[in-house]
């Protein structure tokens, strides 16, 4: 069998050439037909998505791991992303053999190929999984530094423990969105410069955070049980892409001393489609080196621990035609990788489930192109972004869209994560 | 038909005087038989559970509200939760209907009452919901005090923002756990006095937090949806004995800048029976008043919006026979109600399902014997507590076992939350 990243490989459906969606990426997300019919698993190849509900339910999926599992007619990636990566796996396998141009098995079945494969336009993505519980790290340490020195001064722009432990808070599982919903501009607390009481009202400051997340799977860990630094990857099914939505002014006036809450939980918005580590594999790469601080041995590791994925931020204003592109950045600016992030979120004994969602924090690269925030790309709103048609932007405005893109590169072969998209609708 | 808090009600079932559980509570729970078969809900009555899946399976409830809905014979109480609260109610009355000393329906029913009141010794208890998202607030004006004077000094205790708005911080909804769950210390990064690197290990400062819960109800609201505080009650199903514990030392080196995580995420112990807010209906007062600050608008709640209802906090080392009381609280100390909480956290729009818990932070009263947490009551461990049997604690040894107790009480009527249990096994 060839191997399921094999740039070789060529699938019996068209893909273009710069498609997320080649052959060898195969991620598994949730849609709806648009026309009607309830939500089951899909994979997307080219701008088609193939039903791996309807195949499961004719009885396609016959390994040792899938065989009498009901896992695809699903609305939710839950219980496939229980049965651990020896089922992944088993489905890639299957999925890519049945998908590829010199297989005739679906190649050749006109009526089902018909029934099973249906242009991305004539659906309607979800969200990939029940998010049972949702974290956000704070693992770039540009953007920590960034954010210190606005905040602190440069002198103690990182905290004294950044250096020794991945950050992270508790998030608001209930308000992740999939890509495409529109948020409403948050309403709340905030205290005006020079004002000595707080005012109510529409957010002014609302910003987005460029993110990806993981997302947990295998069975779910008992309390207790510490998920070790070199097995970390065992209990993550794959990444999305995050766009955790932030309003500054309501942030800067109720994290103390509990961190951030009312100025997160409006809206975190992710991408539909769930990049396999499978499929991320000829991607890895080191992250930076670590040797400043050594990080206590729970948390050491060694090798290629993340992955090179470029990433683009694009803003659109209500009266724009196309997205401008106000940031480009890359996963393996990470300081904290995910192996590192897992490991230290279960020291304590914290159980994980399928589904978890734990995010990276906003990530900022070295150069001020870079940064993953309007608060960083525009120092605290000290210096506008440029629009092409003449506007500026400190922070978004009602009707402005922004899109996540994230895509991996090595000479031809290109795999993608696709996008998420949301728009700031005005407050109500 | 009398009201079902009628103080005068007797139940067929026989209830000790001091039970927490006479016919005017009637909670809801999740049990489980001691010698096998599915989990469904229960109420409590004296020292008997009543099998409410056993009652719904056989017609017993066929008011307009749970006429054909099936929400008894679950393994949690989500879905009665998302019925609302007429549903709710009709639940309750018939319940105490049924279990009323003068109605004959079940009372003389020998065979179904042989197999519907189960002995509560023959049943295990079970996580009540399936909790969505569990976010903690910082309510007690006497603990955020305490801790800042602790942390800050006398001058700067309370934080600017604690006045104007109830902080708080989203948890980690996985390792809620139900009263009796034995939790392992857990090991961590800590910073040790003097010393200028952190070190691994269990956690030498493991602390407990007297709160209280409430679990929402209701129809999810949708993202974008504000709770006004005036309705906020009606979102609100029942409430629960809480114990936050908490690792001060881990708190200590990783909450700057994004608040507690590990500190906290290592387990959250709550009570099994779900008191309604029909059956504390009796209890409600007054809160605090709040003029020294007024709140804005969207926070601003008249009347009785809280509950009068007292706390006990035991501790038993692994050689005493018995609970030694600790502290004696009240729910009623809190600075901002359930009401204020619920409006202020769906502020921004932040969607909550059925099912979701918000609980109170520490609940700490004017005086030290009131404290809520091992950090006040020994003043950061300067001030140990004598236990009888001549040993100190100023935080928690492998072995000690924590009880919280809750009850309300008006003349002879009297309700109780039961308690909420665990112990702290050593490290692993």
């Amino acid at each position: 069998m060839h191997h399921t990243c094999d740039p070789a490989l060529r699938s019996f459906v068209d893909v273009a050439p710069d498609s997320p969606f080649p052959i060898q990426n195969l991620p598994f997300g949730i849609f709806r037909p648009a026309d009607g019919g309830d939500a089951r698993v899909g994979t997307a190849i080219g701008d088609k998505v193939l039903d791996l509900g309807a195949l499961e339910e004719e009885g396609f999926f016959q390994g040792p791991h899938l065989r009498g599992r009901k896992v695809f007619r699903r609305d939710a990636l839950n219980e496939l992303m229980a049965l651990g990566r020896p089922a992944w796996v088993e489905a890639r396998e299957r999925i890519s053999e049945l998908l590829r141009s010199d297989h005739a098995e679906l190649r050749d079945n006109v009526p089902l190929r018909g029934r099973v494969l249906l242009h991305h336009k004539d659906v309607r993505m979800q969200l990939p999984a029940r998010i049972g519980d949702y974290t956000d790290f704070y693992s770039s340490r540009e953007h920590a530094t960034n954010v210190g020195i606005m905040f602190r001064g440069k002198e103690n722009a990182l905290m004294p423990n950044w250096l020794h432990l991945p950050v992270a808070y508790h998030g608001r599982a209930s308000s992740v969105v999939v890509s495409g919903t529109p948020l409403h501009r948050p309403c709340g607390q905030t205290l005006p410069a020079e004002a000595d009481a707080p005012v109510y009202g529409p957010s002014r400051l609302v910003d987005i955070e460029l993110e990806m997340g993981f997302l947990v799977g295998g069975p779910a860990t008992e309390l207790g049980q510490r998920v070790p630094v070199e097995k970390a990857e065992q209990h993550i099914f794959g990444m999305v892409l995050v766009n955790d939505w932030s309003a500054r002014d309501i942030q800067k006036w109720e994290y103390q001393p509990l961190g951030p809450f009312l100025a997160k939980n409006f809206g975190t918005s992710i991408s539909p489609w769930v990049i396999t580590l499978e499929a991320l594999e000829p991607f890895r790469c080191e992250g930076p080196a670590q040797d400043e601080v050594q990080p206590l041995p729970y948390l050491r590791s060694s090798g290629a621990r993340t992955w090179d994925i470029e990433l683009e931020v694009g803003l659109k204003a209500a009266r724009m035609a196309e997205y401008h592109t106000i940031c480009r950045s890359n996963f393996r600016h990470l300081y904290w990788n995910v192996s590192q992030q897992l490991a230290h979120h279960t020291v304590t004994g914290c159980n994980i489930h399928p589904g978890d969602m734990m995010a990276s924090g906003t990530i900022s690269g070295p150069e001020k192109s870079s940064y993953g925030s309007l608060l960083e790309l525009t120092w605290r709103g000290s210096e506008p972004i440029a629009l092409p048609d003449g506007q500026e932007r400190k922070f978004l405005q009602d009707g402005d869209s922004i899109v996540i893109q994230g895509f991996c590169r090595k000479g031809d072969h290109r795999i993608g994560f696709g996008e998420v998209e949301g728009t700031i609708l005005p407050a109500i």
